[in-house]
Formats: C-alpha cells, structure tokens, sequence
C-alpha cells in the first residue's frame, strides 16, 4: 500500500491567501485594482478616526504598462511606529481590531498585507511605506512578505528628519486594468466621498484626472465607543473563551463586569436559574455550567444595547454630501434608530433617496447602461461594496420593495443609497462585499426604504399632478378667447372685462387642485390620506 | 492623541476561521450539519482512493436533541499513522494537498479541523476519533483545537489490539438542523453515490431510515497521476517560487525537468529567447529575468499538458451510476476531451442527461417545488455542490443552454449533471461551493451540453412523433369499417378482405412515417439532417 502520508505539511495562512487570493477580493483585473485602493484607504480613514484627525487622503493610480498600474495612498493620519510598521503590512492576522466590540471600517487584519502580496506576487516588487508619527523622524522601507512564514521582509530601511505626520505607500501591481466602469476606483472613491462627508479625498486617475471631493463637514465623527458584548449575543463558547482571560475573581463578577447591560442584580437573577455556586473561579466554570448561564439569559430580558458605540453618517450629513456631490433635486435620507441582530449585536440603518440631478447617472457614463436608472448604492460601516451585489442583503432588501407602490418607476432618475453600521458586519467572505441574508437587518433596511419611498412618492406624484394640471390649464386657455368674444356677442359686456375674468375662474379653479412644490404641510397631509388609506 | 496602537496582536488561522466560520460552508442549521458529512466522506473517499480501497463509507446523522446531532462517519481507508491524527484533524492548513498538482477532493488540509472546531465551540465536546491502519493496533481518542494556537490538544487516548483498517470519527453538533431539503445530507449522498460509483455508502438519516448505495462498478478509479505544471500556466511568482526550492543546478535544467510539456529544446529555445545565460543558478535568477522567461513562454507552443493526470467519473460509470439511481427512461452521457483553463491547468468537462424515471424529482418530494421541473446537479472531482448556485459557473453555462431549440421544455422530468474534473477546483471560496465564472470552462460545459441535449431531443421529439403518428393511425382506423362497407356496395369484393387491406394500407403508410424508439440508426439520420438544417 502506499504511503499516502508521505508530503505533510503545515502551511502559513500567507500562503493559503496567496493560493485563494480571490477571497480577499483578488479576481479579476478590474476587481483587483479597486481592492488596492479600498484596502488603503480603509486603513487610512480607520487611522485618522482612531487619531481624532480630519482625513485627508490622496489617492494617485499610475499606469505603468499593459496592465501595469502604480496606487499610491498617503494619508496625514497618526502615522505607525517603526516597529509595528512590518506588522501592519506585512503579516496577515495581525492588528488591532480583530477581538474588538467596536465599529470600524477593517476588521481582520489581512487588508494592507493582502496588498503588499498581491503586488509583490505579480511585480516581484515591494511595497515602498513612508510614515512619520509627526515626532520629527521620518521612517521609510521596502517591504515584501515572506509568504511561507507570514513574516514582514524590509529592505531599504532609511530613517531622517522632517516634518509630516501620517503614512504614504506605493505599491505597483501588474495583471491589473483600469476601466470605465461602475466598478473602478473612480467610482469607488466617489462612493467613499459620499458616505464621508468629513473626509477630503484627493483622487488622480490613470488618465491624469483630478478630482477633489472637499469636506461638506468640518467636524470629524465622534470616535465609537468600544463597547462589551450583549448578554443576549452570547454564546457558550464565547463564554468560555472570556473566562480563560477574565481578572474577575468570582463568575458572577465576571459576568456583572464584562457584558453591557449586566447589572449585578441580573448576574444576581441568573445565579438562581443555575445549579452551580456562582461564587467559584471563572476559570474553573465548565461547558455544562456555561450552558445553564446562556439559557438563563435566554429567558430574561435585558436592556437593548448602547447605541453610542454606533456612529452613522447622519441625517445632515448625508444630506449635505449627497449635496455635493449628486446635487439631486429631491432628498430623502433617513436614519433608523438602533436595533439588535443575532441577539445581541448592534446595528444602525441608514438610506437615502436621492431624484434628478446627477442621482441615477453613473460617472462614468456607460453607453451600454441606459441613463435613467435605478442605482443602488450599498455601504457597511461607511465602505463602498461595489461588487457581489446579488448575494448581499442590502441588495435584496431594496428589491423587495414595492416602488411602484409609492408611484415610482423603474426609470427614474434615482440612487439608493444604504449605510449598515455595525459593530461588526456579518460579511459573506473575506472580500468583505456582501453582507449575509439576515432577517433584522432586512426588516430595518425595508422599514426605512418604505419610509423614504413614500416622502419620494408624494414629491414625484405631486410632481406629476403639477404637470398635467399645468398642461390642463394651458388647454382651457386656449377657449378664453372664442367663448370671451361668443359672450361679448350674446352680452355685450367688454371683451377685455370677459377675458379677465374666465382667465381669473380657471386659475382661480386650477390653484386650488394643484399641489404647491415644496409645501411641506400638503405633503405631509397626502401622506398622512395615504397611510390612512393603506390602514382601511 | 490616543496611542491608536495599544492592543496590536497576531492571531492564528483557526482564530480567523472561527471568527469567519461562514467562509467554510458554516453558515445557516441546515448547511452546517451538511457541511460537516461533507468535510468527512471527503476525506473518507480521497484517503480509501489514495490507497487503492473501494471506499466502503458509513454515514451516520443522530439527533440528539433540539438542532442538536452527532454525525459518525467511518470509512475502510488506509487509517491516520497515530502521530499524524493531531494534525489531521486539529490543524488548520496542515495536509497533505495542499501544493500537489494532482486531482483530489480536498485542497486546502482545513475541512477536518474545521469540522472538529464547529463541533468544540457550538457542544464544547471533542471529536472522537478511531483509527487504525490495519497492523493489529487501533488508535483512539478525543481531539480539540487549541484556537489560540492552531494545535491539537488530544484527550483520552488509548491504544488497544484489534483488527480494523480504516478511520472512524464522531463529532457532535449543536446550532444546526436536519430538515426535508434538496440541501440536506441524504440529497448530499444520494449524489455523491450518483458521482462516485465504485463507492459503496451506507447512511443512516435522523428518521432512522437506513439508505444502501451499492458499487454500480466494482474497480477503484486508476489514481490521478501527479503531475507537473506545465508551462502556459506558470507566473513569474510561480517561477521564483519554484527556484527557491529546485535541485536543479541551472536554470535550464530547472525548467527542463519541473515542468511538463518542457523538453530540453523547448528550454533551449527559451534560452535564445533572454538575455541572460541560462547556465546560472536557479537560485541566482532574479524577477526581471524570470519574467523574460514567462514572456518568452506566452510566445511559444506548447503541447497540451498531459490529460491522464485527471480521472473522470467516465460514460460507461455514469451511466451505471443513473441506472442504479434515477433509473431514468433515456439517458444521454458525456466525457468531452480535456481542455485547459488559465492558459496551463488541464479539465475535463462531463454531463448527463437523465430524462423519465426517479430524473428531475427531488429525492425529499418539497411540495412546494412543482415534481416535474429540470433539476441541476453540479460536481466538481466527483464532490456534489449543492450551494451557492447563482454564483457558480457550472450553473450559469446550463442557463445559458437554449434547451427549447432541442425541443426541450421547462417542465420535462429532467436531471442535469455536471462534473467538472482538474487538478485545481477554482473555487470561488473556502466554502468550495461555486466555481468562478471562467470563459474556458463555460463553453467547454456548453459544447457537452449542447451535444447531449441534442441527442435527448431526438428521443423526446421522436417519442412525441410516434404519439402523435399513432394517434393519427387510431383516427383514421375508425374509417375503415364505413369506407369497407361502402366499397363492399359498389365492388362486391368480401367485406373482411377489404376491411384487411385497408388497414394494412394505413399501417404501412404510419410505420414508415414512424421513428422507433430505440432504433440508433434512426436516430442518427434524423440529427444530421437537423445539423445539416441548422447549417443552411
């Protein structure tokens, strides 16, 4: 018999990532470039929040040769120390947000060094790193990742004095291609633009374009709160895992002390559901005794999460941004109020309707794609997920709404916009695109969307009674003339006097049917006929 | 300003994964539990056809409670050597498949390990594994992962006398589902038996309901050759990767006996193709040198790389298989020649048609789903893909198949099946689900399908001719008495010998107009003429 043990071996997750790149968003030429740009700025915004920076990035995309393209990403963010530089880069798994309970853009630790191996693995080149925490010292490397010990490999180290503060890289990447698409990084930093008002984006694509997106706000976001996992989130596993490094001395102090919303008198509670003393070590608590906590919490009821750990773009400045940048001739922009997915995780839905302007017009005006066109655009805690569209429940949520319910057709000049804001974002995979189908988030997404849709609706169809009252106006006019002068004939009344005087009837008839624009108190009154309406 | 950097940490693979456990198929009750029989009979069929066994796999599913189960898998394989069994199964990217170029089910030495860890965080209990490769010793234990460390921890373990060969593991699962599903382990099975006919499988269900696939063939398929990569595929990352690890003492010698398909003229023309001497080191070879190389390459032909590195499941199997399983009225079997994707990796595309019998009905009767309906069975290396559809280009080309135009409708009592065979699955993610849209693997599925689905539509159009010609000889058989009786009035001749030849008359006028069922020859008249009509 054959040994067919012969050959095994351990491998680095760098290797397993540099054979399944496609995971990390690495499939296709045109997807692999927008993967570069969004992993760094990704880390660059997430560094200038974290910092309390306003960000300001710039983002250049070189084309070097047939498929050849340079990114380069500098942002004036805290900058990295030296010796954490190889890490961040150049080792995957490794940084800072991967246990944490708070909302921010990256979550793995894989981004910035899934780029430094794509470049690396298609140039054989390294990923140049200028970076200066502002202290006078600026620090300057060549880095590659030895793929088979997930290691950083610097070369070229250089270190000088100067003044800047923040981190520049520049990664040259071949198999690549930069195109007209609504999937490019042109339309990926316009995106970016739109769900971070805060941000000034400075952008020159490979046909030595410039666009400026400028701050429409001037604060920077408040940082989120890093938060404690909610009771009602738990499971036995977690459990246990927070027990192997808990300085809790008892487990009902533990659990009083590292869970939101767990006060001692629910740690109390749940000490009379089980059949253990919750006075021992946590650590000596096994599977069983864990088992008996969460089905206690199951049965309780706890206040919902905080939702100050969640910070969504916001009604105003979403409304601003979208301002600036689509300049529509109708808004509608909603933020839900916090809810609750899994049991115990946080989210916040935003959505905005956006009509006219450049709303429903795609930058880089496809000729394939007709004009007028419903576009949706989906964001996760403010990022732009320009691909997988049709595995993502975002997606999903906004076709499963009735638009012509509310008097809106599909060809309409219209973008859909949807921020999910979350602690953590249950993507589909490690290309973090897709957001997986969940009924929570769906509901909210729907409730908001409904909400939106009917402020859109009435403004669309009062629109549209504006018009063809105006058009019936214009038709009865026309008869002022022939019947003034049949009258004048049957009555001898001056012919100007009847003139005045059918016109002022008309207008007088035609003002009191129509809809004012912008009338806010007749909008909402249609609204409130309409729901009544719907309720019979 | 915050030091953004306090908390900077690494973290292990099988941390990753468990926070990601969605990317290895662990998402949703109902996919979990069938992702765990999945993971196991993988392993179980790749290691009995590793060693030349006739698998001979036993599945068990339990429940044990509320989506509480355990499911057993034993297989009669070669057995896990005692000091490999931690890593085999509590080890993440820890295998033996990992860098071969060589046909298996596996890939990536996680789906094991991922399989004791779904169990450990959602029961807290350890795998029970049994093995023993057959020298009169069995080997037994209780295995987790260490998480934090990607190490297994072993518990319980004993050695003791007895004869067994092969490996038995028990894993218990909480948080999944066993529901009546064309998703659920019994449809998962019944495939497998249709892909793997010389696999014989026994699997007990929930229901207690006991199941026998028997072998439809009795020899084990010829073990897919390792081979080397061939030329066409090769990156300049390839290449350097390999020249760290070569004995080869030039790079000459180096490309002439690690590639396939590479002859040292072959590799002498190259040489004449670069501008650095080939006699040097591998080793020393750098980027740009190695690139010229690569490009030197795309300019070249190539033989096609070796096809008997891949074993299919193969017609005459195929067609057993159906028999034994969907018992279909007709079917139509395909092995198309192999091909090549990505320039250098070699497939081989197969389909069925099965039409009429147990075909196109669902084995758990949905009564949601019509019965008659064309169901598509999706395989890759014999392994069924039962998720995912929509993504997955195996779908995608029987979509785009315009199966009205063999005279096939939607609601026929049909199964598609399609196996895609190579050395590498380009799966779109860890999941191993959906393989990514590649324009050479599409038309190769097209073309067998367009072949198969024509030679299904002359049996159809055929049967439904001989319906209607038989319908026509029943309408003009209720004639004959009246015509004979007039006949009898006018010439006198007997009545039964005219009522005799009138019929014989139109039975021989309908038998010619007729195709048989069955008859080959017919049947190949009829599609040349129909690819001579489609040619016109």
């Amino acid at each position: 018999m054959v040994d067919i043990h012969k050959g095994f071996e351990e491998h680095s997750v760098a290797e397993f990532f540099k054979k399944n790149r496609q995971m990390l968003g690495y499939s296709g030429k045109i997807r692999s470039l927008t993967t570069i740009v969004h992993e760094f700025c990704t880390n660059s915004l997430d560094a200038c929040e974290e910092a309390g920076i306003p960000p300001d990035v710039f983002i250049q995309v070189d084309k070097l040769g047939q498929e050849h393209y340079k990114v380069t990403v500098e942002d004036n963010g805290p900058g990295i120390p030296k010796k954490l530089v190889g890490k961040a880069f150049g080792k995957m798994l490794a940084g800072t947000k991967f246990q944490r309970f708070q909302q921010a853009r990256g979550q793995q630790g894989i981004g910035g060094a899934g780029c430094v191996m794509f470049g690396q693995i298609t140039t054989g080149k390294p990923t140049k790193v200028i970076t200066s925490t502002g202290n006078g010292t600026i620090y300057e490397c060549r880095l590659t990742i030895d793929i088979k010990a997930n290691e950083a490999k610097m070369g070229d180290e250089k270190e000088y004095t100067g003044q800047m503060r923040g981190t520049r890289v520049e990664t040259e990447l071949k198999d690549v291609l930069y195109q007209k698409s609504d999937q490019n990084p042109d339309e990926y930093l316009r995106r970016t633009a739109l769900a971070n008002p805060h941000a000034k984006i400075t952008y020159i694509n490979p046909d030595n374009l410039t666009t400026v997106y400028d701050r429409a706000i001037d604060a920077v976001p408040p940082m989120p709160r890093g938060t404690q996992p909610h009771p009602k989130g738990v499971t036995v596993d977690d459990l246990l895992s927070m027990v192997s490094v808990t300085n809790a001395r008892t487990v009902k102090s533990f659990l009083s002390t590292e869970f939101s919303r767990m006060s001692s008198a629910k740690a109390e509670e749940i000490s009379k559901q089980v059949s253990f003393d919750m006075n021992k070590r946590p650590k000596d608590m096994n599977w069983e005794e864990a088992e008996q906590i969460v089905s206690a919490i199951k049965k309780m009821n706890f206040i919902a999460p905080p939702t100050d750990v969640l910070i969504p773009i916001n009604e105003q400045h979403l409304e601003k941004a979208l301002e600036n940048i689509l300049q529509p001739e109708f808004k509608s922009v909603l933020t839900r109020p916090a809810a609750v997915y899994s049991g115990g995780v946080p989210f916040i839905v935003e959505v905005a309707l956006a009509y006219g302007g450049k709303a429903g017009l795609p930058l880089n005006g496809n000729p394939e794609q007709p004009q007028n066109r419903m576009e949706i655009m989906r964001f996760a805690n403010r990022v732009p997920l320009l691909f997988d569209a049709g595995g993502c429940s975002l997606t999903k949520a906004v076709q499963t709404i009735e638009w012509k319910r509310y008097g809106l057709q599909e060809d309409l000049p219209l973008t859909v916009i949807v921020n999910f804001t979350s602690i953590h974002v249950p993507y589909t995979g490690a290309g973090k695109q897709a957001v997986v189908d969940n009924e929570d988030i769906i509901k909210e997404i729907r409730l908001a969307l409904m909400d939106a849709g009917r402020k859109l609706g009435t403004y669309v169809s009062g629109r549209r009674r504006k018009a063809e009252s105006e058009a019936r106006l214009k038709e009865l006019m026309r008869y002022v003339d022939p019947v003034a002068e049949a009258l004048h004939g049957l009555t001898d009344t001056a012919i100007t006097k009847l003139k005045k005087e059918l016109k002022e009837l008309i207008e007088a008839k035609y003002s009191a049917g129509e809809i004012e624009e912008g009338n806010g108190e007749e909008e909402e009154e249609v609204e409130e006929l309409e729901e009544n309406g719907n309720s019979e």
